[in-house]
């Protein structure tokens, strides 16, 4: 099977110039098929408050009403995502920018409310991976904001990490599949604050002691309960590393195995 | 060659809820190839005055300084694109929402200043069809925001009825292209607020004098540039029409003529 590099890349990194056009330049370098997953939620707040848009929060997650989902939609759809694309393209990476909407690649359902109504959030149903595969044989590099929808017409605002780990687990079927999530944390610290702290290697028994004695924190559970559902589906590695290191082989940030 | 059916929508039509809807029925009902561009200036300028961002026309055409090109990027490529693309889909027509960025299918030159300055606003130089076709060639249909790029990272605003004739042209090569440009009126009107007048027929010789007499107003010239532009070019057949027409055979609106 032909290798893929699945990049997810969040926080700051693509929402200042600086740090955005280094990431671009080193994903741009990494050699055979590969995806870039983005965020962008620091600019759909920014934006959100400017158009009076409350923004949110419960664990983490957005609460996406009807106006903050136009907001999403506009941020990680547009602007986030088409200026990553005339970035890379600029690089002579031959880009496409898409949702989950575009050619029906992720559908999902709206969260059902239990304690809390999230509102327009999509949780991932199906993931299609036919025309992705034909652009990337055809050499096309897929760039991925975080929407989906739900096969009536309805947007959905679905977690960018969840997105990842999901396209990797469906694209592993037909490729060897190396999923790396970036940040600007040198990978998971077992201080939050300290980055000579860095967990160098973490499987599911440490995992399970280090979140039983607090070692790993609330902030890291969902993006490592991905990567750890990605590995038992399929997925042959997963990496989470300091953006600026995803083209040193020799500073991996934290490996994670079964 | 094949057929291929190019819709450029604007004006009204896409930004309201009940015409998207009948449009997008209309549009998925079109057999063979067919590609959607479309415009979204109004909601544009709702957003951008929403966010403090000053709209200013000069003949039509939108003045894009940096915030304007950021509101452009939001509402046509993200807010806009996308919903259409969700609309489509939840009929069954497997749309990709895509800019000139996307797979460097349109590059532009940002227009020189002369007069006027218009800021972050490209002319098209150079259409890509490759992958248009090969994602055709699937069954895919392309919905194009009126978004180019320099090749060089920049982001540029584009005429949709520019993009619509210019994509006709390109694919003309490939295809046998009609282009519909769809509106809220009949077609090419002699008394603008008259539906009646409707000018069922128009060619290179009854133009001119159109223009001469002044039967045909400014708002249209810029539509008719483009549409004899296209015909002596290698499309096909070029229609004005109203957009609730566009499934009606015998109700043509405006048939344009080399």
């Amino acid at each position: 099977m032909e290798k893929l590099t699945i990049v997810k890349v969040g926080g700051k990194i693509v929402e200042e110039v600086e740090s955005l056009n280094q990431l671009l330049t080193d994903f741009k370098s990494i050699s055979g098929n590969k995806i870039l997953v983005h965020g962008g939620g620091r600019s759909a707040t920014a934006i959100a408050a400017k158009l009076g848009v409350e923004t949110t929060m419960v664990e983490g997650r957005r609460v996406t009403d009807k106006e903050m989902l136009d907001v999403v939609t506009m941020v990680y759809g547009g602007l986030v995502n088409k200026n990553i694309v005339a970035g890379l393209q600029a690089k002579g990476c031959n880009a496409v920018g898409l949702t989950g909407a575009d050619m029906d690649i992720i559908r999902s359902i709206k969260r059902p409310v239990k304690e809390i109504d999230y509102g327009y959030v999509g949780d991932v149903m199906d993931v299609n991976t036919r025309e992705l595969s034909l652009l990337m044989e055809q050499g096309v590099t897929p760039v991925i904001a975080p929407l989906t929808h739900d096969g009536k017409g309805q947007l959905l605002n679905t977690n960018a990490d969840t997105i990842a780990s999901e396209l990797a687990i469906a694209l592993s079927e037909n490729y060897k599949v190396f999923l790396v999530y970036c940040f600007e944390k040198d990978g998971v610290l077992s201080n939050p604050e300290d980055n000579s702290s860095l967990i160098l290697e973490i499987d599911t028994e440490l995992y399970k002691q280090y979140k039983a004695d607090g070692t790993i924190g609330e902030g890291m559970i969902p993006k490592l309960d991905n990567a750890f559902m990605a590995l038992s589906s399929g997925v042959t590695e997963v990496i989470i590393t300091n953006a600026k290191n995803l083209t040193r082989p020799q500073q991996r940030g934290t490996v994670v195995r079964k």
